[in-house]
């Protein structure tokens, strides 16, 4: 691979993983001896999610990195062994933090328009807006000498951003909507329930993405078929003969039921056409939420979504959590 | 941005959009009008999901191609104006065609094994072995003169392939397990049905990602709450209190009782633990698979995965469409 430096059929270093390989059971093929091959004189980087080993080779003034190609693999021996490996050979000249605000309610333009001046003149950190599905970002990019400093940099920034559009700021960084809408439930001791026609789940999946989540999510009811809606979530049949099921009369009822049935304070509900084909009538995209509130007030927002079946579901499930995050910011 | 070239406010094919936009209610904010800005004489590339348009420049023996940063909008303005204007320009001196072939139940080192020889041997179309996290997948890529001999020669090597390894393999390019899974549920009319704990509906969302799914999906009940298994799935207190959730009774009760609730043939369950923290005294990632088979037979697959919240309940689901796709192939 690399002229004048030769392969071995492994390092010392995995002797000791192979050995706990094969006494796991595990059979070591022809391929999987290939797999474990690394350059004479590398530096051996162990893989702890998978088979291949990584390496690092230092020769003739080039600096050679090898990781697994498998992406979780290549992604947690770059952050694990190589980011330290390159600091330490290099140092820290300078380091750069960041910090991700993100909002709520409010557009990207919209958003830049409001800070353009902040934006046009702020050079340490800088001030970069992006629109992401889940709503508006603001990333924040700070060098310094040290992080204390570039921390204390980001902090002033954030500050002088919020002062104009704080009411459409949600979390930083990775914060997600429904890790906000969780924290927002847990504080004031709501349960909540979901019944979820198009979205399939997506919503129960969404909310159950967040660790934690089981002192406020009771479940949901995913009634894709009539026959569930009727059966398991008790919808009258009348409602749906006289109105069908796409229709804010249905969404009212299953929102209404899944809260009873579940005893939660929260109900939400999804019922819609995920396309490609037309439903009851309705166009793809077409979708009722409803959200019967902890006061016993119902909401239903009816919307019309555009792309595909995944696209319309997934934006389906943000739209219900940013009006739960509208109604428990109330 | 480009030195010697001129911007100018928007290019007259931008007019169009502009008073469309306009009329619909938009706001051409200063920030809008901005982003609407194209370069003198440049190609305009019209963005039909989204804002900003794109566009390309020949200048100075230099091609420029400008799009949206936002991945939706740029894929869909490669493929749909780059793509062909590349064609266009530089002529299909070489076909590239590739293909993919899927495989469940096999490793990717087991699969290599048994394929070496046509891989090391073959160079047109290369053959290409990969790990996904659905299963293991061959790339197949060949490059003619024309589309129809590249796909024959592809077609000539996967029958090569399959006369070997064909008992694993179950669809080619972007087809899934669960549209697999939906393919031979179709086929054989039967319905399915799920209660879901840990995985909180992500198999719904699996399954429900299928187009026509309706035909076959049921629903999920997601019982994430215990009060959602007794009272909803009517799992008996006396299994939950003898066993715990996290058991091989309570798989079976879920998956018996979901497929009679919502009148389905088959049932599957999920019950385990997502993590990061032990449940009932079980370890992150234990979890419990039921199936209750069209012939009433239940069979429980008692799992052990590793990995972060995400990747377990990813592989609940992954782990179930696979063991559907055996007991369906069957």
């Amino acid at each position: 691979m690399i002229s004048g430096l030769e392969m071995m059929e492994y390092a010392p270093s995995m002797d000791k993983i192979i050995n706990h390989f094969e006494r796991q059971g595990g059979i070591m093929t022809p391929n999987n001896r290939r797999q474990a091959r690394v350059f004479k004189g590398a530096m051996v980087l162990l893989n702890d999610v998978g088979m291949a080993p990584g390496m690092i080779v230092e020769y003739r003034d080039n600096i050679w990195v090898f990781m697994p190609g498998v992406p979780k693999e290549m992604k947690a021996m770059f952050s694990g062994s190589v980011i330290p490996y390159l600091r330490n050979k290099f140092g820290d000249k300078e380091i750069i933090r960041s910090l991700v605000l993100r909002f709520n309610g409010i557009g990207e333009s919209r958003l830049e328009h409001e800070l353009i001046d902040l934006i046009q003149a702020q050079e340490n950190p800088t001030i970069a807006p992006l629109a992401q599905d889940s709503g508006v970002v603001i990333r924040l990019t700070a060098k310094e000498k040290t992080a204390e400093k570039a921390d204390e940099l980001l902090e002033q920034a954030k500050q002088r951003i919020l002062k104009r559009v704080g009411s459409y700021y949600y979390g930083d960084d990775e914060t997600t909507l429904q890790e906000r809408v969780v924290l927002l439930l847990q504080r004031k001791n709501y349960h909540i329930a979901a019944a979820e026609s198009l979205t399939g789940g997506s919503f129960g999946k969404a909310l159950t993405s967040v660790s934690g989540v089981s002192s406020v999510f009771r479940g949901s009811v995913v009634c894709y078929d009539p026959i569930v809606k009727k059966e398991v979530l008790e919808v009258s049949d009348m409602t749906i003969r006289q109105y069908g099921t796409v229709s804010k009369e249905c969404a009212t009822e299953m929102a209404e039921n899944a809260k009873r049935l579940m005893h939660a304070d929260i109900g939400v509900s999804f019922t819609g056409v995920a396309g490609p084909e037309n439903l009851e009538g309705k166009p793809a995209g077409k979708v009722f939420i409803g959200i019967s509130t902890a006061e016993n007030t119902i909401e239903v927002e009816a919307c019309q979504f555009s792309g595909n079946r995944s696209e319309i579901r997934k934006q389906s499930v943000i739209k219900a959590l940013q009006l739960l995050l509208k109604y428990l910011n109330d």
